[in-house]
C-alpha cells in the first residue's frame, strides 16, 4: 500500500448542511504546503510559519487572490495526528457553498479528494489504530443512541481489541508448545500432552463462545429494540407512546432544532433505542384474525422484538381484548400493559397469570413507565446486567462475529484431531494457524486489500 | 444589554448530521472553567493549563467520569475572538449522539443553550463586527451560489459598512454647518448658504439612490434567476437543461456525495444561481391558450425572470411553435433558443427579428450554451458589468433598502424646506437627524432590542 504515502488527501469533515462552522481536512505530506499556498493573513500577505496545533486566523484566497472566506487554520504535525501524517484543518463559515469552494481550492493545489473512510484507513495503515478501532469510529458516528455510542467508544478505546489480543496470545502459547513437539519430536516434551493442549484450547473456545454470545445483545443495542404497541381502540396506545417519548423529551428538548428528527425516528429508553414499528398492519391483521387465521396474523408480528399488548384496566378485559389475546398468547415476547391506573384498576397483574410479563401503569401520569422500560430491556437482552454496566465489550459487528465463529471452527477441528489421535502435530498446527489468521483479520493484523475496501467504503467521506 | 456578559452560552457549531467532525462551541467568561471540568488527558487526569488557540487532545467525560468521546479542545482567549469573549471549541467525532451528549454535559456545567444567532449578536454588541457584517455571516452560511457567497463575504469584510459610513460622515459635515448657523445665528456663517447645503445633500441623495438601485440585482444574485424553459415537445428542452447542468457538473462532480442535492435544486451558470421553475403548468396553459385566453396564460409565466422559448432549428418554425409564440411575443423577457445547430439550421437568429433576444445553439454539443448564459445575465441584471466584476457593494437585504429609502425621504424633506425657505434651521437639523438615525440603524450604531431580536432570530443556532 505504498502508493498511499505519496498523495495528499482532502475532504469536507463536517456534515453537509447549514451550520456555523465548516471544516476542510487535509492529510498527507503536502498538507502544509497547500495551506501556505491558499492562506493569507488579514493584511493579505503569505504566512511562512504555522505553529503546531495552533489556530491561525486569516483568509483563504482563490487563484486570483480573491478571498473565499475568513478562516481559522490549524496545522498538526506528523506523526502525532489522527492519520499519523501531517494534517491541516481549515475552519470556515458553515454553509454549503463556502466549504465546497475551499475544498475545490485545496484540490486544485494538488490534493486528491479522499475516498470514503480514507483518513481512518491511513490511521490504520500507519498503525495509529487497529481495524476494530477504525470500525468503532464509524459506529460512533452512526450511533443512534447513547448506549450505542458508548459501546462504540469502548471499542475505539480498545476493549474488544484487547480481548482479541488476549485470545491470540493464549493461542500463540499453545502453538509454541505444539511447534516444540514438531521441532524436537524425540525430546518428549512434557507439556505436549494431549490433555493439557486440549484443555488450553477448550478454554479459548469457551472465551470465543462467550464473546459470540454477546452479539445478539450488541446488535439490539446498536440497532434498537423493535417494539410493537397493539390493542383495541381507546386503550391508550398513543398516550403510552407519548409517555415514553416524554421521558426522552425531558432530556433532549433543551436542545431545540437539533434533535426532533431523530426522536421521531427512534425513541430511547434508559439510553437504549426503541424502534416503534408500524402497527397499523398488525392491528388490521388482528382485526381480520378470523378470516386469515392465527398463524398468518402472527407472522405479521414476527418482526417485533417486543409486543406491548395494551388494555384499559379501568374497564377490564373486554371481548375484543380477548380476541387479540388469542393471537398474542402464543408469543413469548409479549408484555401485557394494564393502562389507566390513574382511574383505578378493575384488573391487576396478579389476576393475569396467563401472561408471563405484565405491568400496571398510567400513561397519563407516567407512573410505571420506568418499570415498563426495565421489563422491555430484560425481555430482549440476554444479559441486561452486564450490558447496562457496560464493563464487558460486546460484539456489534457481523464481520467480527463471523471471524470468531471461523476461529472457533478451526479450534474445534484441533480438538477433534486430538481426540481421534489420527493427525500429526504439523496438521494440528495448521488448524491453529487458521484460527490465528481469523483472529488476526478481526484487528487487521492480517489484511487483504478487498477486505479493507469493503470495510472503509462504508465510512463517510472526510473520516 | 449588560445581562449578556453574565452568562456563558453553548451550542453545536456544525451542521446536524453524519460527518467526521462535530463541534460544540462555548462563549463567555466560564468557557475555560467548563472545559476544565469535563476535559481529561488521555491518562485520565485533569488539565490545568490550556495554551491559547492550541488544540489539545484528550477525553470529555460525564459526571461519572465515563468518557463520552476522544476530542480535540481549543481555548481562545478574549478579546481576540469571534465574540470578543473567551471561546472554547470541543471537536469530537461527528454524528448526532456524541455531539449532543457533549453539549448536554457542557450545559450541565452551567452554560446556557445559545439562542439562534447569539454568538454573532455578542460579536456585534462587543464591537467586533457591525450589524451589516453580522447579517453578512448569515447570508454567507445560507448562500446557494458562489456569487451569492462572494457578495456576502464582501459585505462581511466591510464594503457596504464603509459605504454607509461615508454617507453618514458627509451628512454629519452638513449637520455641523447647520448647527453652526443655529448656534451663532448672528454671525452669518458664510458656508450656511442654501445653495451649498442643498448641493451637498443632493449629492448624498444621489449616492443613496445609486446604492438602492443595486438592490434588484443583489436580490437576483442572492436568490437566483428564475428561468422557465418552454416549447413544444421534442425541441430539446431537457437536453438544454442537461447542457446547462453539465457546465456546472464539470466543476462540482469531483466532490461526490456532497453536492448533488444542491445542484438538483439550483443550477448555477457563471456562478449565478438559476432556479428552474416548474414549466409543466406553463406548458399546459399554452396548450389550452385558445380556451383560456392569452392573458390568463401569460399570468402563469409572470413568475419567471427569463423565459427560454426553445424551437427545433433543424425543422424550423412549426404551426405549434407559432401558437406558443403568440403568447410569448407580448413578453419582454423571452429569449428565442434555436436548438439543434449540430443538425444544420433551417432558421437563424437573423431571420427572427421579431425576437429581441435570440441564440442559436446545440444542446447536444453544448455549442452556444455560454452565449445563452450571457444573454440570460444581461437580460435580468441591470448592471451586469459592475456586478460580475464585483467591486461595488450591492444591496441584498430588504432591511438595508428600507432604511436607505427612509434616509432618502428625510433628506428630500430637507431639500424641500430649503427650497421653500419656510423652515427654521432647527427643523432642518431634525430631518437630518432622522436620516442619520436611519443610516445608523443599518450598521447598528442605533439599535433597539426588537430590531436585534428580529435580525438574529433568523440565524442558525451556534452562529
Amino acid at each position: 500500500m505504498d502508493y498511499l504515502w505519496e498523495d495528499t488527501i482532502a475532504a469536507i469533515g463536517t456534515p453537509i448542511g447549514k451550520g456555523a462552522i465548516g471544516i476542510v481536512r487535509i492529510s498527507g505530506k503536502d498538507s502544509l504546503k497547500i495551506l501556505k499556498e491558499i492562506f493569507r493573513t488579514k493584511e493579505g500577505s503569505k504566512k511562512e510559519k504555522f505553529e503546531n496545533r495552533k489556530m491561525h486566523y486569516g483568509l483563504v484566497v482563490d487563484r486570483f487572490e480573491e478571498p473565499i472566506d475568513e478562516v481559522l487554520a490549524v496545522y498538526m504535525r506528523a506523526p502525532k495526528t489522527f492519520t499519523g501524517e501531517d494534517i491541516v484543518e481549515i475552519h470556515s463559515h458553515g454553509g454549503i457553498v463556502v466549504v465546497r469552494k475551499i475544498l475545490r481550492e485545496v484540490l486544485s493545489k494538488g490534493a486528491r479528494l479522499a475516498e470514503p473512510g480514507e483518513f481512518s484507513m491511513r490511521a490504520f495503515i500507519n498503525g495509529k489504530i487497529d481495524l476494530v478501532q477504525a470500525e468503532a469510529i464509524n459506529e460512533l458516528i452512526n450511533a443512534t443512541s447513547e448506549v450505542g455510542a458508548k459501546l462504540a467508544l469502548k471499542q475505539l478505546e480498545g476493549a474488544l481489541s484487547n480481548k482479541i489480543k488476549e485470545l491470540r496470545d493464549k493461542l500463540l502459547e499453545v502453538k509454541a508448545y505444539i511447534e516444540a513437539a514438531v521441532d524436537f519430536p524425540d525430546e518428549e516434551i512434557e507439556i505436549f500432552e494431549t490433555g493439557h493442549i486440549r484443555e488450553k484450547i477448550l478454554e479459548i473456545v469457551e472465551k470465543i463462545e462467550k464473546l459470540v454470545s454477546t452479539y445478539k445483545d450488541g446488535k439490539v443495542l446498536k440497532e434498537g429494540i423493535k417494539v410493537a404497541i397493539v390493542g383495541r381502540p381507546n386503550v391508550g396506545k398513543s398516550s403510552l407512546l407519548n409517555a415514553i417519548l416524554k421521558e426522552e423529551r425531558a432530556i433532549v428538548t433543551e436542545i431545540p432544532g437539533t434533535t426532533r428528527d431523530i426522536i421521531e425516528e427512534t425513541v430511547t429508553l434508559k439510553g437504549i433505542p426503541l424502534r416503534l414499528i408500524d402497527t397499523a398492519g398488525i392491528r388490521e391483521a388482528i382485526d381480520k384474525v378470523e378470516q386469515i387465521g392465527i398463524e398468518r396474523t402472527m407472522k405479521s408480528l414476527e418482526e417485533a422484538d417486543v409486543i406491548l399488548f395494551v388494555i384499559d384496566g379501568s374497564i377490564g378485559f373486554t371481548e375484543e381484548d380477548r380476541k387479540i389475546s388469542k393471537v398474542l398468547k402464543k408469543k413469548e415476547n409479549v408484555i401485557l400493559v394494564i393502562n389507566k391506573k390513574d382511574l383505578g384498576l378493575k384488573l391487576s397483574c396478579r389476576e393475569s397469570i396467563d401472561w408471563k410479563e405484565c405491568v400496571e401503569l398510567s400513561a397519563k401520569s407516567t407512573e410505571g413507565i420506568d418499570e415498563l422500560g426495565e421489563k422491555i430491556v430484560n425481555l430482549v437482552l440476554l444479559e441486561p446486567e452486564t450490558i447496562l454496566k457496560g464493563e464487558e465489550p460486546l460484539l456489534t459487528n457481523e464481520r467480527h462475529r463471523e471471524l470468531l465463529e471461523s476461529a472457533k471452527k478451526s479450534l474445534l477441528k484441533v480438538i477433534d484431531s486430538l481426540d481421534t489421535g489420527f493427525e500429526s502435530p504439523e496438521f494440528i498446527s495448521m488448524d491453529i494457524d487458521e484460527a490465528l489468521y481469523s483472529l488476526g483479520k478481526i484487528v487487521g493484523q492480517v489484511t487483504t486489500e478487498d477486505m479493507l475496501d469493503i470495510i472503509f467504503s462504508k465510512f463517510c467521506i472526510g473520516k
